[in-house]
């Protein structure tokens, strides 16, 4: 019989589910970033994606504290996320709502990273695992600072002609 | 040429998406409700279950509002996010972080939702459309108390012999 599963397991494959994430979110960015109207909104896209390069070498580290290699797992979630961007981007290519929808996109996408970076980081607490938890906190708030920033973009200045 | 899409068009395409991904989690919630192992984390499932009904309901009174038919549209997203929680279901059969992983998995539901209803929220807002943006912001800020609910239960009761 194999050996029954921890929660060590369960934040291994769970880190390797964001890892995955991560770099097809660092690609999917400059897409965004072309594809948006506003410069505001393209500038926060490219942001984000310089944030998204930290938070990658961040999972990094986690992977050296494990003693694991840093690999990912495919993770269905955020393809089928981001997929729906690249719908918006489509379907509403020219249109004065372009950028509420590349939005929209974008803030399910960090809602994604929210929840994942906040059960990671619970689970490193619980594990006894400081640093780790230390590194997840910080990219948790950075991706609740990019959420906040993008519904003020979304609400206000990036759609005002879209109504 | 095709009329430009406007905001109007995107709220509704939004409105179908998160139609679909309510509809799919009323299937879901159940089958999670089954495989928990804590009696408090099934219920909170089940009680989650009993809500979606009713955000069902609320959206459906929105596409009256806008006189047209409740249809849902293909959530590639949910259905990833969804396809996650049955690899935990399976996976962690029978193992001590079966239910840290169904809460994970419920929580990246819920944001999902929380970043749907936030942006139809603001949409509705900003179309003038008082009486739906009240209805979203009701079903928001359930989603976000389910989520918060969830938390306290995944960090504490739900799981500690996890670790």
């Amino acid at each position: 019989m194999p050996k029954a599963k921890t929660l060590d397991d369960l934040f291994l494959e769970t880190l390797k589910d964001i890892y995955y994430a991560e770099k097809q979110i660092l690609k999917a960015l400059p897409k965004m970033a072309r594809g948006a109207e506003s410069p505001e909104l393209a500038a926060a896209f490219q942001k984000h994606r310089d944030e998204t390069e930290i938070h990658v070498e961040r999972l990094q580290q986690i992977f050296e504290i494990l003693d694991k290699p840093a690999r990912g797992k495919t993770c269905d979630a955020i393809l089928g996320i981001i997929e729906e961007g690249k719908e918006v981007l489509e379907e509403f290519n020219g249109s004065v709502a372009l950028d509420a929808g590349l939005t929209a996109a974008a803030q399910a996408v960090e809602h994604y990273e929210i929840a994942r970076y906040g059960t990671l980081k619970a689970w490193a607490t619980q594990l006894g695992m400081r640093e780790a938890a230390g590194l997840l906190d910080q990219t948790l708030k950075e991706e609740i600072k990019t959420d906040e920033a993008l519904s003020k973009l979304g609400i206000g200045k990036a759609n005002p002609k879209a109504a």
